[in-house]
């Protein structure tokens, strides 16, 4: 994905604390075409997985789960972090430490659309220290499924999130991965 | 937007008080399949409104906000709920209430991505009262920036957000129309 590592090293902010600033393609403005190619970059590298559906948590993984999930022809489904009126009374329930927001969020899923047999491919727009995948990973189990892949656009291979989700023993891919963010510069694989 | 009309005809549920739950396939599990067509749909309807940004609010309004500004091909803006840490500390702020989780809400957008200048196209996955459309529209005024359009998937027009809408002096489009709730059923346009 040259075309992302590009966006990265001309748009990119290290504003500090391992905090990456990507508001301007990624997770505040879009770039739907950038976007388009990483879900289709995604997909291809899960083709063999057999997902029957992409999962990811609302907000920032949206929009990379969708452009993956419409190339794979599968369903998405997101976890929402408030539980809207629409929702059915017994959801399956976790919590997640974000990040940028600095505090413990719920996730839910209707169990509707999660259940035994499905091959659930894990998307999100980060992969950090793993807390959100892993969050996700146990809303699948409490439906009897399975997870099948973990795709990200950005990987910060330094907070070590590819570690903490390898006991899911599934194949994790990143599009981007930034090695070292620690002396101010945003340092690319 | 047969297809559009026949989903919600087989899969929408009438939960009473004007809520209408399509968590099947626009705003918890989502077909991208029938989103991309939706998007390409509400494209086709502002290409001579020369859009410079599509704008739209968390959640529900990313996927077909994405899919129309893929389209269309200029960037997707979204506005957040939540303040993350990478949002400048000056923004654009405004609130609004939300139909399905009985609140009020905070919407952010950061000045560096809407502009003076910008001809900005509105997008949502429904047309209620109005309130999200009318306050995207305030964030829009806050930057000297100039609305263009609004594009909804599902209108309820029972609820007149269109009404309320019209001060907006542009055109509205809705993929589909449901005229009535008020009886248990879901009539459709």
């Amino acid at each position: 994905m040259n075309a992302l590592q590009q966006r990265i090293r001309k748009e990119a902010e290290n504003l500090g604390q391992g905090i990456l600033k990507v508001t301007r393609f990624l997770n505040h403005q879009v770039d739907p075409l950038l976007l388009d190619q990483c879900g289709r970059e995604l997909a291809s590298r899960f083709t063999t997985a057999a997902a029957t559906k992409v999962l990811t948590a609302e907000t920032g993984g949206i929009v990379p789960a969708l452009m993956t999930a419409l190339y794979l022809r599968v369903p998405l489904l997101y976890a929402r972090k408030t539980k809207p009126i629409t929702l059915p009374e017994r959801v399956f329930q976790t919590t997640v430490a974000s990040h940028t927001k600095k505090r413990c969020e719920d996730l839910f899923v209707s169990p509707e659309y999660l259940q035994p047999g499905d091959r659930v491919l894990l998307i999100d727009d980060f992969l950090a220290f793993g807390h959100t995948i892993l969050s996700l990973a146990s809303l699948v189990r409490m439906a009897d499924a399975t997870v099948v892949g973990v795709g990200v656009v950005i990987e910060k291979a330094f907070e070590e999130g590819r570690i903490a989700c390898n006991s899911l023993g599934v194949p994790i891919e990143a599009l981007a991965t930034v090695l070292d963010m620690s002396g101010g510069e945003i340092v690319l694989a």
